[in-house]
């Protein structure tokens, strides 16, 4: 098959050391190999970030994640833990001929309520068929778009044109949730049939696709010393993916105080009350909800 | 009020760091110290672990709630920072007559769905006769007893003989629930009102308490290496204080093998999938339900 899209795909878990649903993915797969194995490429799990996961941390240094940038990758000298095993994934998965994929699945998982999301950093449209494929066929998937044209990404998914990352969630850090396990495991088989059956020329075009595209992020009310002073309001936890209206609540303050969503029109919250994003001064991530014709090739 | 039982109190939050509701609870009430205010005792709000909470983590060296055995708390070296801290509380809240407390609220939080949950280091019979109150005036409060004669716990709270921890879940580490949030605050209210109640005399004996007794822990499935091998099971996945009767499935393994409990009767697991206990070798913990009558005074 000379004229193959794919060859070899990585699924790659543990990005973050304390997502264990992409860590136990891949050491559940490093022991039954067979179930990876399909006709028309191979697949390779990898971990990403062992340091991370032996201390249960999201990351040692910094967020590998968000390492994934040009003048990281290729400046001479390299500080940190992260830094380097971004360089070392670089090399494995785009620059050496030896060991280098053509697709790759990045396995996350969220304290936020994100239900199976798949996270595009490009809109390459066998990307997008695939993304209006999976979602057509289990409803429960939803697709969020962080390309944003004229705007570098630094995310693993970045090193390969083919793929995007999977986010699964309601998940705390450090734990595994059996039925959420079981959805991405069967997400991540039905993703490998599809390129199988793409290659073989079984799949048929999709014609739509509905996604939502990344707009910008909300933080916190805080205090003029920067410390919290608020959290998610009762009525917004849990609710991402749902239209948040204006004048809907957002935050409740440790004074009692409601602060409102006082924007012009709907906007689709997502990410809402990630622990991560404490740190990054992100309450939640503002999404427009787009619905496209796919072209047909 | 020469005879008062209780002079000072204090609310501890953030023992574990990564613990916010207990955290910012201190917080807000450090911003409106009025709403701790009663007529007959002084309420005093401390941060434990701030040097845990600084960077998002249970502990920094050291497990704080573990830390409170006279072998710890009397050595003549001490090292590490929870060792050391533990030695200031012990003397803050015990040792030290300007400052010592009469009743300690201790502060946590779990990724285990175990709602608002107290837990008794010991049998006192006032503390029996609050965590009766509580449980009858609001029926989602559970009583979780830790204590077993003969046995010494090393918990902040056995640094008084009055109070109790205060466990609220689920909660993933590092974020707030603001349901959860609210409830705790509310639980706090209806214990400090129910102390200044009673030094009025105006409570009334409560006749019966429901309780469940710590049996004994049950570690994960793991490989020889030590490595986990399976996850809590589906079916039990959330299911803290309910039933698990022989023959109900508990974990599920990478292999896709079910493993059962095959005990004699009914027990009843908590702290079921609690982050912070996979480095314990912990994944829940089994409990029996008990009924007592309590001796009126």
């Amino acid at each position: 098959m000379p004229d193959r899209l794919i060859h070899r795909v990585a699924i790659v878990g543990g990005t973050h050391g304390n997502e264990f649903t992409g860590v136990y993915l891949i050491k559940k797969w490093q022991m039954c190999p067979a179930l990876l194995q399909r006709d028309t490429f191979a697949t390779i799990p990898i971990l990403a970030n062992p340091a991370a996961f032996a201390v249960t941390r999201r990351y040692v240094d910094t967020d590998l994640n968000r390492c994934f940038r040009p003048e990281v990758l290729q400046q001479a000298e390299v500080a940190g833990y992260e830094a380097v095993r971004s360089r070392e994934l670089y090399q494995t998965l785009k620059t050496d001929a030896a060991t280098r994929v053509d697709f790759v699945l990045d396995l996350h998982s969220t304290t936020a309520n994100m239900g199976l999301t798949l996270i595009l950093v490009n809109h390459h449209p066998f990307n997008l068929q695939l993304a209006a494929y999976l979602s057509r066929v289990n409803p429960a998937v939803r697709v969020y778009s962080a390309y944003q044209p004229g705007q570098s990404l630094a995310f693993l998914n970045t090193l390969c044109e083919l793929g995007f990352a999977i986010e699964v969630g309601a998940i705390a850090q450090g734990t595994l949730q059996a039925s959420l396990f079981q959805q991405t495991e069967a997400l991540i088989h039905m993703i490998l049939d599809y390129l199988d059956a793409y290659q073989q020329g079984q799949t048929v075009p999709e014609t739509r696709l509905t996604f939502y595209q990344h707009r910008h992020t909300v933080d916190y009310p805080k205090t003029q010393a920067g410390e919290l002073l608020g959290m998610i309001h009762p009525q917004l936890q849990g609710q991402d993916y749902q239209p948040l209206h204006p004048g809907n609540p957002m935050f409740l303050t440790w004074t009692g105080e409601t602060r409102y969503y006082e924007g012009p029109s709907a906007v689709y919250p997502i990410f809402i009350n990630e622990a991560a994003y404490y740190e990054k001064g992100i309450a939640f991530c503002v999404t427009d909800r787009q619905t496209i014709e796919l072209e047909s090739k």
